[in-house]
């Protein structure tokens, strides 16, 4: 088996390598002056079972280009089976036609990398579950809640409630419960399908002077946790932790949270940046090993 | 039939569709906060002829993802079939493996727009005929180059001399000078493996007091074009003028040919920018109007 790390996830790929203690092939990657990517193996895969791992995080469709070339280079280079994992799988939230006559982009983002001729893809809490059925090949999702949990436990927090910003998260935040042996509960969360406005409430909570950690599996602008921050804060809560497996974290979104109350930002490194405290490489490395 | 253009080629898609009299169908298309490209068709196209046209110009992953967007949209909403129109078919200069282990980017740009399901794809001026192998449906290439000499002939410059700034580019010379019934010539070039300089000349340049034509396919740095430009300045050149089907001008490019004392850049609006006076708008409609 040989790892082989795009370049939105390099320190990713090297750890799983370590972990496994098998074969690192790290690749040469540069932009040329106008704008397009260049990919190099530094070294052969042929017969080999090929692991790339290679997030699409921002920018997504460079990370995208990069993960399309990486792919159909290591079939063409004869790997024996090709493993994509893709821990921040970009356009998973446009998986509907909401409007008509609309692209579908993850079923297209799907299709692509299936042409390719790999054997398998693994991913991070996608944004729904259903987003796997538009592969025909082997399609995983694997929950880095479990180690969001245990960073949390670490912390030694007494009591405190775990908090889902919306009801989609609340399996989230059942996960994290239950490693802390706490309490969750989940936000009512309306959109104004007109003004974009986001309306958070929640009948009965009950947080006065406990600390709260906020779960979701995606931070975006961090309009709806800054929300829930605040609804908790209201209430009289303490400390108030987020914690989730992709900070994507765009534009003041920082700052928003900051203002909110929120204490500490807790993301992994699906997503690469300054809260990316919390590795998945020990589910990857789980999973790989079996096939060794 | 029905014109479909992408956020690269609007305004090609525009004339297309005008000069042919078909349905123009313009897209939805934005930007979401986090880098995600949005499509939306503005109209149905189920059981038409779709005809899709986006150039993968600069930023050339973006515009790739909103290619393959359109195209699998397309598919998705039962167009009875797909024509694929992309001017400007990026990393095409990456078509073989120049190093071991090089991915071969345009053999998987290639087969990732194949693995759609369209029925042709018609590009212009590509860099090398040999690509177009890569598909396996129909793949056809357009030469500008008529269109370019028609401008350079309504300059009505006295016997001009045409020259291609290296043997790759021998063939647009010949076809420029054709049309302006004047001679043309190549120069030699030599690219440094280790730095990377180029090195131009020419054994009997004979262009005193004679306008010039700089013709190639495309300008990326422009450091080809200045070049010769400069030898045809020393060797008494009066105006020097460049013609090419795609004009990326990375970067200072402008200047260096400026300063090489070029008087005139005339582009396509395979890739749009100040440069794009002349349109390949009639060599598609040309193609398309038989289809009718």
């Amino acid at each position: 088996m040989i790892i082989i790390p795009g370049s939105a996830s390099k320190d990713l790929g090297i750890k799983v390598a370590k972990m496994l203690n098998v074969e690192l092939v790290p690749i040469e990657h540069k932009i040329f002056p106008d704008g397009e990517s260049y990919i190099r193996f530094t070294n052969d895969l042929k017969n080999n079972d090929a692991v790339i791992i290679q997030s699409c995080s921002p920018p997504q469709d460079k990370n995208l280009i990069e993960l399309f070339l990486m792919l159909d280079n290591a079939k063409d280079l004869g790997a024996k089976s090709i493993t994509a994992i893709v821990p921040y799988l970009a356009y998973s939230r446009q998986d509907k036609r909401f409007m008509p006559f609309e692209a579908i982009s993850i079923k297209t983002i799907a299709k692509l990398i299936e042409s390719i001729g790999i054997d398998e893809i693994i991913t991070f809490d996608i944004h729904s579950l259903e987003i796997l059925k538009n592969f025909k090949i082997k399609a995983m999702n694997f929950s880095a809640m479990s180690l969001l949990g245990k960073y949390f436990l670490n912390l030694g927090l007494k009591d405190p409630l775990v908090i889902a910003p919306d009801k989609g998260a609340q399996r989230h935040a059942e996960a994290i419960a239950k490693i802390l042996n706490s309490e969750y509960t989940f936000l009512e969360k309306h959109r104004n399908r007109v003004s974009g406005e986001v309306i958070t409430f929640h009948k009965n909570l009950n947080v006065k002077n406990k600390d709260v950690i906020i779960i979701d599996d995606i931070i975006s602008t961090g309009s709806t946790i800054a929300n829930a921050s605040k609804i908790a804060k209201n209430e009289g809560a303490k400390d108030i932790y987020v914690g989730c497996t992709h900070p994507l974290l765009i534009g003041d979104a920082r700052k928003k949270l900051k203002d909110s109350g929120v204490k500490k930002i807790v993301g992994t490194d699906c997503i690469i940046n300054e809260t990316s405290e919390v590795s998945v490489a020990p589910i990857i490395v789980e999973y790989l090993r079996k096939k060794l």
